[in-house]
């Protein structure tokens, strides 16, 4: 049997251990087996280290951790048909059945059956990883693994939130984005390029903001404080039509709602606190908040067209997969401009 | 000059008084001047005596209470060319601008100038009403004014929040109501007259269950402790696609969320405690949170043409202008079944 | 080998010939087999006899024909997970592959690389057919195989369109249908189900006329030269928001064009002419011409749904497998009273 | 009485006069006067010319042409509240009423009582112009009303078109502008500005589809005989989910069509030729064709929010109000490059 390298999860609040284990094969007909070209270190892998997902994922210890993966397809089930081995993937973070109502409606996130390698199952911080005929996006001659490993998460859920809000954005309306970190970098370049909107962009790092206005935002603001009168000042004191918020705690949520406009609507994607907001607000203003997953299978395929003509792209910072533990503490201790990616 | 009767507000927490003012004249070229033939008796009138309206509507005292209007065109501005005297009419609760961005996109509740006679200015305890061109709904032949005045507000906010709601509706989604009171009864049938989804009523009052079961709920579920179990026994264990929450308060948001589907909407309409849910929870199931606030004139316009078929009524009590007293007493301790109404 | 009757076309401008054929077998790991309860005699499948459709489906005779089917799960690939043996089914009309854009979207029918059993493979005419997990709906337990197989094509593309239509219809709004026949009295039927509109009727036959309005038509109109006007005076003189046309020939468009109020929609569904119209009018009028084919599998389950409780229902003469002459002959002379299904 | 200089219709086939007539006042009180600032010469001024519109408008001769304008706000009725004397504005070419159910909801285009300043009542080639509130769009001060008077009819025409194209455009979607003159020069830009589209534009004139492509077209392709498959190869074979016709004769939409892919849509714009379509092709590909008027006063305010940030330019040739001849004999001679403007 062949055997390869694996990062795994061998117990909560231990470190991640490399291991030898089988190169996984194709199982059922539409099985794929890709050949790991680059895996995202995301700030969730911490948080499944430190437990928070043990309850919810369900995962028995020890797998292999790692949900954001891209590389060529290996080997693939009896029945696929949308790829051939040595094509060059990114891989839907989610394995999802195709005949649920939500997969039939292309709401494959909301499976009724569906998998999340790295979560609940074994993931792409390895050499190989298997998945689904359902799951791989073929990339463009220009695009690398590596490069765009990490658009399979991160860059997917930017996505499909500025997707979500740009649905009403007109040229006069305003869009603020809360946070210029890893997804709020990608959803400001979405955002550019599929909508009319102006773009203000609040973070409490100066460096992040000159970034964000660097790639598009149209105005920036420190969050020191005064971040809500500076963007009432922006909207001629009425609030953005759009508040997309990328952080969701420390206080952000009651700022970012006092930022919005009547009619406006609360993009949630950033987590962490409570939305706690009277029901009088919410009526007399006619506010909405809208939950933000994961994009679809159609969301990463529309991604992947923005970055095949350069229209986001993303700050990478390669490891060699033996070199896991330097990317996560690096990770953890803030070091990361951009995103950590292991490359086997 | 000549004069009128008016039921004024004269001192919060005080009672309502009967005067004689004089009857309004069309100051403005597209003011309109209504004959009152109903005027819907609310809650929002019992709060306003408490004070709780103060601060917000800013409105001077005395002033003639009553935001839920209908009767006959008496005198109309210069510029008026849509209604003549004689006219039986509805009344729109907002006098709005016409000029503002959300005038001219059909939303007018959003008006950046809108008045809301009853509330900031004078309203319809009287003989006599003054609003605008832009507020008159022509009433079909077949409808009295006081037989649907409650439809102005009570019945616009409800048909608004169903409309919204209904717009992702499918046969085979299932839609919860929770509160079959007022608003909720005409919520029921309005749901059932532009949607195909199947209609769960959640309602303390066992009474009030049966009464929407009726009237077209498909399901009626007694809120005795047991009901969000009872709404996932009928939705296969997933919940529903849609919650319209005409309630608000005593713990009913935080057990219509638990009713809610993966990727469903929970519509806000009552009002009174806070939304309170961890962004964890609205991010994982991607679920959104929609404020309602009072419908537009097209709005009215819709639910007036259910009404003239018969898809919508009311239950109403009919007091004698003098009488308003009565009517007071008698909503605030619970002993008007539909809405009272007060007829010159 | 296990042999089965099938009715198969042998020649064009031939009749139809009942053969011993081996029965079908799941060959790929998604196929299921389908033990036919009732297959649908359709219009189309004369028009397969004269030709007609040699050209577009490049099918090699001879062939079993049959689109519309219903049945019972009779055998499954190795992946099927969504039925059973002895599930009762109704069987969508399209085999689709599942991972193109379009399938990904749940708008299955312009899958990439779809069939179409009883067009370009073999059909249902015959004891079994061969179909894929992706393209079978468990059936209600209220609902029988025979009754509801001429749902599978054309009451989906009825349900299909009218679901198109209803998108914009409010209270107010009127939609005309045009052809109470076959496909029409669904029509009417899953409009009445799913929208408010006030639904006009028009039809040559008065008989068809009555018996639309008995289904829930608000207004018949019998098409016999003054058929326009009529529309017009129901309008108010403004014509309809909505026009769906099930019949497509014979003058049908232009008289319908005449029927569309101003930025109306019109449904093409029937076929037959061309649509002709001068761009001047399209734009002076701001009227739009939408395409309808036949349903999605989301579209199925809602219209299957709808039967169910009983809202849709059909009118079918069964005739005995063998006695498939007499169902074509019947059909070609005018007949048969709803449609005519085909009983193994 | 004050009197202005106004170029008239004198007579059909005649060739329009300079006149001296009074100034307009405000005669209700919401109307404006404004004091032009520029005058678009359109085309439609030479089919009026020729009496193409003659029936269609009913207007009396003689009248002052013009449709395109924009200026100063010179006098305003008593009631006007959003604009003031002194305020650069453009004109929305339609004085509608603001009370029927379509100016209700935003689509204002279709009142049901409007009036089309140098079309059926005095417009904007004079001095001085009568218009209304509802009608007078505030200019950024970095606007100039000679510079941007083309964009109140031909430029919202496009906008409104390429908005109405762009709702359904995603980053994988193709969509093709047909004609890049006038209308088409400013639909590339508007659709570059709100749409993450590839477009491809399609002209005979070779200068035109380089001028497309130096302000965003993505591909260019010259119309000389094999543009269809031109565009069938820059879409892989399938054709483009939208195409934007802003030419309409000389068999544009025949050709347009098949470069349409299944179930795209067709937005007509230019006219002249009918749109002859079998409706089996209608169906069996499920396209549609959607008409396109001017926009809405909504739509000008966004494309002026464009303009003011310079996503969206025009040339244009300025004529001294008295030189209108050589404008027109300009324009009909082919000789202006973008829009003429008269300059009073």
């Amino acid at each position: 049997m062949r055997t390869m390298r694996a990062v795994r999860v061998v117990g909560y609040h231990e470190d991640l251990r490399l291991e030898e284990v089988p190169v996984p094969e194709p199982e059922g007909p539409f099985d794929v087996v890709v050949k790991i070209g680059g895996a995202g270190v995301c700030r969730t892998d911490l948080h499944i280290l430190e437990g928070q997902w043990a309850d919810r994922s369900g995962v028995r210890l020890p797998y292999t951790i790692g949900h954001e993966n891209a590389g060529w397809v290996h080997a693939t089930g009896s029945a696929v048909a949308n790829v051939a081995e040595g094509d060059k993937v990114i891989v839907h973070p989610m394995i999802t059945c195709g005949l649920c109502r939500a997969c039939r409606a292309g709401d494959d996130v909301h499976c009724e059956d569906g998998r999340f390698p790295g979560i609940d199952t074994d993931g792409g911080y390895a050499d190989y990883l298997r998945t689904s005929a359902r799951s791989v996006v073929k990339l463009d001659g220009s695009l690398e693994p590596a490069d765009v490993a990490a658009f399979a998460d991160a860059g997917l859920t930017a996505y499909h939130a500025a997707a979500k809000a740009a649905r009403r954005l007109t040229p006069r309306d305003r869009c603020v984005v809360i946070g210029a970190g890893g997804l709020g970098h990608i959803g400001v370049q979405v955002l550019k390029a599929i909508s009319p909107a102006e773009l203000i962009v609040v973070d409490r790092n100066p460096e992040a903001v000159e970034l964000a206005k660097s790639i598009g935002a149209d105005h920036g603001v420190v969050a020191d404080g005064g971040q809500v009168e500076a963007v009432l000042d922006l909207t001629g004191g009425h609030g953005a039509e759009a508040v997309v918020d990328f952080v969701g705690e420390g206080g952000a949520t009651s700022e970012g709602v006092r930022m919005l406009r009547r009619a406006g609507e609360y993009h949630v994607v950033g987590y962490g606190e409570n939305i706690d907001v009277p029901t009088i607000d919410i009526i007399s203003r006619e506010i909405g908040f809208i939950g933000n997953l994961v994009g679809s299978y159609n969301d990463l395929c529309d991604l992947m067209a923005l970055a095949a003509r350069g229209a986001v792209t993303l700050h990478t910072r390669k490891y060699a997969l033996e070199d896991f533990q330097s990317a996560v503490d690096d990770l953890e201790a803030g070091r990361v401009r951009g995103r950590a990616i292991l490359v086997p």
